[in-house]
């Protein structure tokens, strides 16, 4: 691949060091998102080294340390200023989508002034590469979406990477109860482990007995959607409690029945959103206070050479026991 | 009908002096909620005189005038505590569904402090009544679920006594842009009175393009849903905007269509209540203070003796061009 | 005066149109600010057209009308991330103060994509005026900052230009009771016309008095502070009610005493803020609406050439019955 | 002392089986509350079992174990229904203060269905006591009203019970830096052990310079007040950062000079409370899930018998390195 060169003034070009890959990634690559044009490099994650800026780039230079988010912000539309730079009018989701992404040595990250972080330099590296979007989404999408408080019960559906990142962050907030959901025993192993209180495979359909047998007949606080499937979003419906919040945070590919004939008198919330990666300045500071250890999300790694290899691995995720996997370009 | 008698020490019993009728009410007779008894006197609006109280009353005495509350209220439960008396243990929506209601000469009221209200000598008494269901309704299901913001862009589907209950009361939060969207030109008439910004009539199909040309494709900031039906919540679902809030207030009989594979990503939030009727305080300040004039929405006048007459009349809105109705027991 | 030039890339130059004097400009005449070099063009508000741009401006082009915000925000710091960038780390209010500012034939403005506003075509120009400082610093510091919800009492206290402002803001969200506090009968009948229910003028002493029997002896909800005396935050702290809110605007010069002895268990919430200005766009709508008349503050015209004689009008404001004055580049 | 009896309908005998003293008991004692009349029982925490329920209290039944909340709710006034129960028209703080309170083998509890709450059967007993006053004191006065969020800094001064109870309940937030205050050796050990990520001793005057380095001289996030003195509130307000919360806890005997002058362009928020102990339901959630474990505040136990040596050892808790001493009625 060539190299590719700065554009606008405002651009940065950044030599990566590490990335990854998200499951959004293989549904481009299985063509379920047909607007990706073929060749484009895939990728939306990674830190890097600043190999040069535009020359309205103004706080960073050559030889920084960045992160770089999965949300490109310009930081002056309307979207970007309500705090929203998910529907940035220039930005947003583009990169691996729209424009060349970071599954290759150097990338061009436009708006780098709002679109990239500086790296601590006692930072874990390994753990940087988790906040560029894995775990903004499960704490944008999941847990302040579903505006956990102290003392709540919450039950988190799937526990994939996403699901898992919503579980450590939900712990910003003390819940009293955390049910993980999953067909995966190995995955719901991982979720004990990053203390769930309880956690249910819904392989024998009893899921949603079994969570209301916890609750009292009750129902849960705060219900997290990550899966992206019409069964797992008529589960939370099923389970959540009166004046409960369902936080989706799945990427759907087709419609879902809602039960407004029995929810509508509920006092339930229902959010959806693509991650803005506005947390990500607060994710990194309880990084380094030690608070959240994002790299226990972290199961295989793999030089940036040997990214077929890392692609079959993390796509067979069940059978190799994959969460995310790192991708070193030395 | 023989006068109801006190049953627990924090009844009350009420001699009715007005009351209305509710959409409700009708679905009741179609024998839509076949869970209500036969013989059920129907009704969970209106005020009058308090007539005798339990021993563990404190706050009423004989002879005080008093809004009576949709929602009634044990203060106690965690429901109650919650600020969601709607799902009270004991009480919740249970006039004219569960006990005898208020289309009577006398109610009994359970747990009376906490589910009537004072009426202060010089209130309009018409417009009290208002103030027992639909005027909460609109504004803590439509106005504060919708979280509307000065400069917001509201659109309003359905123009019936609850659509224009949140017309009335969104305008507390100044948004710019009221829309209202019914298939009806007399009730769109009396939106505009109401001081709607725009109206569409949506009987051709063409209101979402209507809403999106007005809103520079953008579509709006809150869409609240006041009728209950598929349809109308699919409208909501066509025009809102990417961080948008849609608030149902209709009560829907069937499930509907969430599509989930577009509203993914766009950031939006989507609320149900059975209204909690906890603002009525603050509603009765608004009355007072001559910042709400809830008398608008009173079209014709009854006596209680000729209660057929007013179903009739409510029952035939569009013909008669009927919001709400008041019964008046001499 | 030489016409200034751009600096960086990022700047705008700016041929201004209309502009005004505010209060802080007298403080700096006086000598209250020593910091402000002798021969800094005074202003930070006013509307005008663009002369110039740099490289690195991408919203705003030669000949568009804007109006100028009173805070420069670079919009990449922290500060302004975090939604105050009257703390920017290059910016914050600078205009007037640290650099030239709008009381001139023209300004360069710093930061110019994130901090002009575009003026829609149909806008008032002097209306737009009073969106540079005056009315955000009512509706940011006095009523967002005072949480003013519906049906509350809020008194303000001093009814000058930005009194007014809270005033005019206040009512975004119908509040019951709107008492204004001042020593000047002609501004408390100015106070009347924007809508106060009552007026105090607190010469005699009376005026706690006064509003707590106005409040049945409980004090008032939001207490909003727009002098910036000892005197006027002490008032506040006595008219207060348990949970109540007291929101200072008022420039402070000296410390005050604050009666912890008696409001440490009274559930108060005490705010200051520099003015943000970003509810602009916010406020710009609502002008737009008709919801807000800001022109109603403007009370004098000059041209801008008669600067002189507007100082001095506006100086003394009480002898002239001043409130903003317009000053016109012709 | 004579039993007490049963007074109103709402009213609950309990039987005392741990209380605890709390240091307003002291201040009473020394006189500094003169409206306390002589001979009064002092004492606002404790558990205990029913012995005795009027005719009006529902929840509660003989035999029951409760948790004494040390505000009394009437749960039907207007402060109640706003909650703020600590303003409750008829309740409030009112055991051991204006009527006779918990140091006693029965004490006669007002309002009991919003005034106590139920036992869970597997709770440790110790861990309840501190449930009636010091953690919802600590969560509500200092925490929430501070607005800690993940990745804050806040600084705690003061490492009393009152402070350390906001110590353990201010990490349901993940914040990053913990900083707390003291003069007493002992006790900034202690808040080490309770996970303070770094504590300074200020007898040496330098707290502030030590706080503004750790915070690369922006000042701290939140400043919880735990202390009630001028100097420790006059601190607060030199290491708060700009858009940062002062949340006051401490009781103040005396006004405090609040530096306007400075904090005017700050955009701080200042916070007083009384505690109103609504969130004892939720903290008990936490500390049955063992998020929170109220027993490190436990360093002494007596007999209710030995209460004279209890005070001794508790009126000398610098000597005796007392945090919260346990009293049990055998």
């Amino acid at each position: 691949m060539p190299k590719p060169k700065l554009r606008d003034a405002t651009d940065a070009l950044v030599r990566m060091t590490k990335t990854t890959i998200c499951g959004t990634d293989l549904h481009i690559l299985k063509g379920d998102l047909p607007t990706v044009a073929v060749g484009r490099i895939l990728g939306h994650e990674g830190i890097g080294v600043i190999e040069e800026v535009g020359t309205g780039v103004s706080r960073f230079h050559k030889g920084d340390h960045v992160l770089i988010s999965c949300i490109t912000a310009c930081g002056k539309c309307e979207y970007c200023r309500r705090g929203i730079p998910s529907h940035c009018e220039q930005g947003g989701w583009i990169l691996g989508k729209t424009i060349d992404g970071t599954q290759a040595e150097f990338v061009r990250i436009p708006f780098a002034d709002t679109s990239l972080y500086s790296i601590p330099n006692d930072a874990d590296k390994d753990a940087m590469v988790m906040l560029s979007d894995i775990l903004p989404t499960g704490y944008e999408c999941g847990v302040l979406n579903g505006a956990v408080k102290p003392g709540d019960t919450v039950a988190i559906i799937g526990a994939g990477p996403v699901g898992l990142a919503a579980l450590l962050t939900t712990q910003f907030f003390a819940p009293a109860n955390l049910i993980v959901i999953d067909l995966d025993d190995n995955r719901l192993e991982v979720a004990k482990k990053f203390d769930a209180t309880a956690v249910i495979n819904s392989t024998d359909g009893k899921a949603v007995g079994k969570v209301m047998a916890m609750t009292s007949g009750k129902g849960v606080d705060v219900a997290i959607e990550a899966v992206g499937m019409a069964e797992t979003f008529g589960l939370c419906q099923e389970i959540i409690g009166a004046g409960g919040h369902i936080a989706n945070i799945g990427v759907h590919g087709a419609s879902v029945t809602l039960h407004l004939e029995k929810l509508w008198s509920q006092n339930i919330t229902i959010t959806t959103r693509l991650v803005d990666a506005v947390t990500t300045p607060l994710l990194l500071k309880t990084v380094m206070a030690g608070r959240l250890q994002p790299k226990q999300l972290i199961t295989h790694h793999f030089t940036l050479g040997d990214i077929i290899n890392a692609y079959d691995t993390f796509g067979n995720a069940g059978r190799e026991h994959a969460l995310k996997v790192i991708l070193t370009n030395d």
